[in-house]
Parts: structure tokens; C-alpha cells; sequence
């Protein structure tokens, strides 16, 4: 974890670090309070599909871990994502789809999406290569004084679901998720996203709307049924899925605080 | 309104007083901060069935929202509930019928309840008596100093939706609603019930278990689909019709301060 650039502002230092993973970097920031002294929860922080490390509700959602809390917070540019695109033009196609698909989605179609073969590879091994990345930021983390003995949290919804509803099944050291904005239907790779949903055994506060264009009602409570974890709270709200209420992120802060506790400083 | 007595303990300040409702004295309990002085917005808070005014998780609730926010609280006992109970042994005979239906509910006899004509009746009348004692209970803080500019707002699940949601659909001086603990199911005066909830307006939190012997999932969902307000949100935990987890409460804080402010003290 080097760490190549530091600014700190109203009280929240943000460093910018490269992870070595295997053979790639991967670029991340971190979020702690300026001049952090003592030790403090850290949660990892996953952003969406077609988004990167410092998009504003990822920045939004460290800050106030950091000021009312006095958390660290972690995030990453997921694999083929912010500094990690290597084909803009593509990216930017990809982000159009989205976003056509979020202003095309209906009723009947949600959750009709079909996955080309090319597709749904690049989907999974997307969702390999992001889990394995979590879980090599975890070991770096366990030995960054204050940070050290965690507990570690993780927040990610859609996207920040899909790779992180496996990476927090198979990581010990989470000791609590917000997940959300994801359902049991037709993703490549849905039965193995099912059984890691059943082996969730950290408490989860699972974030849904209601009008989601991209999925179905039907699927996020299957995907809510599913979560094996004793303690699971579903938080459902109308509107689509980049439409989640700000007071959502009031949730977010108790639920973290409830279950990672708060900074000794 | 007229008060009958008064004890004051760790900062809560409670008054049993007796409300007439047409021919009937309606028995109520008003907590408010020691030595208030000032505006605060009210809680109106309504048991659950074969309970009363003073059960523990409405006392708790009460006082949690005097001390935390500086607010008022208030609860009355339910026609045929409380010290209104006329018959005390039909009233054991209900409460021992209520927790046989909960440790008997299985899935499939979930929500399957029938009601006799004489059940349906009881059912609709206590309804209406409950609503236009709320109402009255409403017109009485109006002329109570500090209370009688508002905002107020509505706290009560299962009988407390029963009697609450039609008396919230009817009364716009509530301007924000925790309902729960119910579903568009085969209840008394069903039609009736889902038109109210078509035609609720202010914010609603909907707490619903997952497990609930009483009802299906189904109502449960279909009852939030309902309701009219813009904003809603339904919050679902696992577990059983009497085991909402406590953290619960801390949510119905954050909902009420939201919407009805603090104390202006």
C-alpha cells in the first residue's frame, strides 16, 4: 500500500495509495480523521458499475464516516473502472447503456437484462478479480497502525453488491455490510451469488427501491430471503435505482455505529 | 382533559387524565419533560391489541422521546382495552386467543384468520370509537400550552395500524406516521382500510417482520405498496409478530426528529 499523495480539509485527511494485487495496481484512496491518533473501525467503501473511487455519494459517505464518527474509510477503483478503464470509448458506451436501460426501465422489463457469453464473462471475472482485491486490501490494512485490529465494515450497493456481497461471505474480518440495489435474477454466475448470500453470517442492512428499472421487487426480496446472516434488516423506499432518499445514509451511520462501534482517539 | 395525577421521575413528568368522548371518559397518560417550558412537537402513540396505555414498549417509547428529543408523548387506552376492560375474563380469553394465533402461526395458516359476524362488528366499531377518540385526544392538545401548535405525529403497530391508519388518513394535523405489524388481509372492514391507506399523505415508516405468525409476507407488502404517502419507507426484520428488534426504536427517533423537528425549549 504506497501512499502518493495526501490533502486533508475541515478535518479529513485523504490519501490516494496504489495496492499491489498480483501483478496490478490498483488505485484507492483513504479517509481518516487529520491527525488521527488511537485506532478506529475502517469501512471499505465499493462504488457502482460505471463509477470510480471518488464518485460523490462514495466521497460523501467517507467524510461522514470520518467527522461524526471518527472512522477510516476505504475505497477502490473496481477492476476495468476510474483509473483503471484502458478503453474510454468503451466505458463511455457502457455507461450510456446503463443509463438507457435506467430510463427505459418498466414494470415488465426489469430484470430482463440478457447477458451476452462475452458479457457475462467479463462479469465474473470482474467479480473474481474485485473480491480478491477487497481481501488484499484487508491484509494491507491489518498492519496500518490505528487501523490495524479493525473492525472492518463494508458498504457497497448495485455494482458494490455484486462484488461485494462474495467478498464480505468469504472475509472473516467483516463485521458488518450494507448491501443493497441487487436481486436474485439472471446475473451471470446467480447460483454461486445465491450461495454466498446463504453463507452471510455478518448483520446486513440491505437498502432496496422500490421502482428499481433494473430489477424486479420479486428479486430483491429473494435476494433478502436468501441472506443467511441471523440479524438482516431490509430498508425498502419508492423510486428508482439511482433515486435511494439522503436520509438513507442517516441509517447507513447507525447501522455502522451500532455494530463497529466508534473511534478511540 | 382533565388530570388526575401526577408523578415526575428522572426528567419525565407523567399525567394520567381522562378524555370525554361523547358519553365515554377515555383514559390517557401525557408525558412531557420536567419543568417543560417552550414548544415541543407530540407523539401520539397507540398499543397494540389486548394491551394498554401502559404496557412497556409504549412507556419506553414515551420516555425515550421526552428525554432524547424534548417532545411530548401521549397514549390513551383502546375502547375494550386497558381500564376499559368491562369484562375482565373475555378480555384473558383474547389475550390467551392472540398468543395461541402467535405460537400456533405456521406459513401456511399465516393471515388466514376468520372472523365471526359478531368478531367483524366488535372489530369495525372499535375502529371507529378509536378513531374519533384520537381525533378528540388532537382537538384537546390544541388548547394545551406548548403543545398546541404541533407538529404531531403517530406511533402504533399492529391494533395501533388497525385503529392508527385510518385515524392518520383522516386527520392532516399528523404530520408524519410509524405504522406496522399489519396487511391488506381478510380483516374486518378490509375495503375500507386499503382506501384509507391509498389516501395516507405524510411520511409513513411501515415496520413489518418477516416471520410474522399473524400475516403473510404478501399483505405486509402489499399494505406498504398501498399506502399513497410519497414517502414511505418499510423496514423489514426477521422474526416473529413480538419480536421486533429493539434497535427498531432507534430508527423511530430518527424518523421523528426528521419529519417533527426538536423542542424549541
Amino acid at each position: 500500500m504506497d501512499f502518493v499523495k495526501e490533502t486533508s480539509e475541515r478535518g479529513v485527511t485523504e490519501r490516494d495509495f496504489e495496492l499491489k494485487v498480483d501483478s496490478e495496481l490498483v488505485p484507492g484512496v483513504l479517509w481518516t480523521p487529520e491527525n488521527a491518533d488511537g485506532t478506529r473501525p475502517t469501512v471499505l467503501i465499493g462504488h457502482g458499475g460505471t463509477q470510480h473511487k471518488r464518485v460523490p455519494n462514495v466521497v460523501a459517505l467517507a467524510r461522514r464516516l470520518v467527522r461524526h464518527l471518527g472512522y477510516a474509510a476505504v475505497a477502490l477503483d473496481a477492476p476495468g473502472h476510474g483509473d483503471r478503464v484502458t478503453d474510454p470509448e468503451a466505458a463511455e458506451r457502457s455507461r450510456q447503456a446503463l443509463q438507457s436501460r435506467i430510463a427505459g426501465g418498466t414494470g415488465g422489463a426489469r430484470g430482463d437484462r440478457q447477458f451476452s457469453p462475452e458479457e457475462a464473462k467479463a462479469w465474473t471475472e470482474r467479480t473474481r478479480s474485485g473480491v480478491r482485491e477487497w481481501r488484499a486490501l484487508v491484509d494491507e490494512l491489518s498492519s496500518v497502525p490505528g487501523l490495524d485490529e479493525g473492525p472492518f465494515g463494508y458498504w457497497g450497493v448495485s455494482m458494490g453488491t455484486a462484488i461485494g456481497l462474495p467478498f464480505v461471505s468469504q472475509e472473516p474480518r467483516i463485521a458488518a455490510a450494507v448491501l443493497g440495489l441487487a436481486g436474485l435474477n439472471n446475473r451471470p454466475g446467480g447460483d454461486d451469488f445465491e450461495k454466498a448470500a446463504r453463507a452471510l453470517t455478518p448483520p446486513i442492512l440491505f437498502l432496496f427501491q422500490w421502482d428499481d428499472e433494473l430489477m424486479t421487487r420479486e428479486s430483491g426480496i429473494a435476494l433478502f430471503d436468501a441472506i443467511g446472516s441471523t440479524e438482516k434488516t431490509m430498508h425498502v423506499n419508492p423510486g428508482g435505482h439511482v433515486q435511494m432518499p439522503l436520509f438513507e445514509r442517516d441509517a447507513v451511520e447507525a447501522f455502522f455505529r451500532r455494530h463497529l462501534g466508534v473511534a478511540n482517539q
